[in-house]
């Protein structure tokens, strides 16, 4: 067919792959001639706790009108994060997920000439949107031990950047940067920059590690922080995210944003989500556990690894990786490969229950022998 | 501020307006001193039948784990509609309300030197998602009688249009197209120029006068169909819609579309409706009553009123119109001002349920009384 003949789509659409979801647990258990119930899934960082029991009451019971648009601005929810977090309401966005709120932002300032900077080893989804804009991405290679290379990321900044991605802590490496370090960056960078400061994994993060990010966008009209109800509040499924920046930027965002963005059944669930601070609770001590259990195997097997600050962990189990990612996906096992991330061999494992962590490492290890070193 | 001082964004984003949403029925009523339930809501097309309580039933019922990320393309729905509508899976694809698929086929095709052309009296957000991606907008006057003027549109087409909407039946005029129509207006379109077919309102369309835009879609790779769950299905609290376009197409859209952009309750919600055609017929029953009804007192009242082919009635209540709605709205009955399409003297009003159509038709001839025509 000549060019005529077919739709015609810019550059940087032809040139996008669609992004790769893991399978429903439903395929992938057929696929290996598994039960659902069988398959233990370490691939998504989602929370292996399931959701809050108040969460599942409030939508059951919930007497909601579907038959109605839901609130353009998910007012309720809006109003209870801005009183959580001591904002006025209007410094406050929802999103379908925090990864919406990366493709707003993406859309409020990129465009065809322009660029976007982001480090190395972090969100698949942060070139995708930007490419999406037509803009051009810079990948800032990262420190020697994974995490974002701050002074080199200032360095990427010309007159064409628009958007800096940061995040903390970090996916895929569970590294954190530390507040003064933040800081510094954050003065440095040019004030008609916006820097998108993903916290999708911050509540994992150490209480005493934490910074008062909330304090760095009252001081910055340029940095809006994104966080999401996907993980420790056990929300991947209902897909809510929430974004604070000063209302001036919000007021761009908001014109690119779709109204309606967000769904009756999830402002309700998200809204029982934050009210069940237990729950979260509950979540981080399973996560700390597991944390130290699988990280005391991974020394017994001289396994090295990288950061600790999130709900995952970014293990290097050698060059048979492939085949011992292979070996777990037949005994049900899923986790990440990092092929894509350039260390072949590594792979990401999200911390499960107790049991899933010590099913995980009784097949690790048998595939460890099986595969050699 | 200096221009260095504040966020850098493309012309097109500092030229939007955001989107007005109908405010919530909480803070109408709080407005006006009125309680939630005295309100009548005849805004926005909602489905005054309320949702079907199969949906409600499953909702509640369902075993969902919303800790795990949504199916990323809303498998089992996708699944239901290929089969409803008779065509391979892969020709089907599930958003977050008709209106992102409006979006993302935007964003598919559009960019900076391009154009998108659209009907005079059509959805507002045509427009809107069109100058998203920096495309030119061309609106295309409408015929004598409110429709869509294909050949206009047709003249309209030049070397940049990558991008055409047409809507049947078309909101807000409640106007139709003939099927010989628009396959010879498909016809005429260049097959690398998309055509964007918005039926959100198909189902109220008489199934004598509907045509068959699945067959329309076999025949031309550049057409997608967008249909939605939030009009006769009554879930626009759901945000769920779907698009039929042969896969080539599709695949393209699909790049540019978030993975798990329809939620787990949605897309259950949206399985349910689908299998509970009788609140579909009921639904058709009721606003086929209510335009009778309706229009026999517009007659008698001797208001001109434009197309009747959807679950709405635009009528011309003269120039006092503004006093009117504002009037309506005193006593708790919402309504849709025509005055941003130009059409002043008129008003949208969603069909209702017997009781709220008398209601309206009671406040509306003391409206008229009190500020005379």
């Amino acid at each position: 067919m000549s060019e005529e003949q077919t739709i015609q789509t810019p550059l940087w659409v032809q040139e996008l792959d669609k992004y790769k979801a893991s399978k429903p647990i439903e395929d992938v258990a057929a696929d290996l001639g598994l039960k659902p119930e069988d398959i233990i899934m370490l691939v998504a960082n989602e929370n292996p706790n399931g959701m809050s029991d108040k969460v599942k009451e409030a939508v059951s019971k919930a007497v909601f009108s579907l038959n109605r648009y839901p609130d353009a601005d998910s007012y309720h929810l809006q109003k209870a994060i801005a009183e959580k977090y001591g904002v006025p309401q209007d410094w406050v966005v929802i999103g379908s997920g925090s990864s919406e709120l990366l493709g707003l932002a993406a859309q409020t300032v990129l465009s065809v000439g322009t660029t976007a900077i982001y480090p190395q080893y972090s969100f698949s989804l942060y070139p995708m949107v930007a490419r999406l804009c037509g803009a051009e991405t810079i990948e800032v290679p990262a420190t020697d031990d994974y995490n974002a290379d701050l002074q080199a990321m200032l360095d990427a900044i010309d007159s064409r950047t628009r958007l800096i991605f940061l995040t903390n802590p970090n996916n895929p490496t569970g590294t954190y940067l530390a507040e003064d370090d933040i800081l510094q960056f954050l003065d440095q960078v040019p004030p008609n920059v916006m820097v998108l400061f993903d916290e999708a994994y911050v509540e994992f993060l150490e209480p005493a590690l934490q910074c008062d990010s909330v304090e760095m966008v009252r001081r910055h009209p340029n940095v809006m922080i994104a966080r999401t109800f996907s993980k420790a509040y056990g929300l991947a499924g209902a897909r809510v995210g929430y974004g604070i920046a000063q209302p001036e930027l919000l007021s761009l965002l908001n014109r690119v944003r779709h109204p309606f963005n967000v769904n009756d059944l999830s402002q309700i669930a998200a809204l029982a989500a934050l009210k069940d601070q237990d729950f979260v609770k509950k979540t981080l001590e399973v996560n700390k556990e597991g944390i130290k259990f699988l990280t005391e195997a991974f020394d017994q097997l001289e396994l090295p690894y990288m950061g600790l600050h999130a709900n995952f962990i970014t293990v290097r189990i050698g060059s048979h990786a492939d085949e011992i990612v292979d070996y777990l996906l037949k005994k049900g096992i899923i986790v990440r490969r990092m092929r894509s991330y350039d260390l072949p061999e590594w792979v990401r494992v999200t911390v499960g229950t107790p049991e899933q962590n010590e099913r995980f490492l009784e097949v690790l290890k048998e595939g460890l022998n099986k595969f050699g070193e």
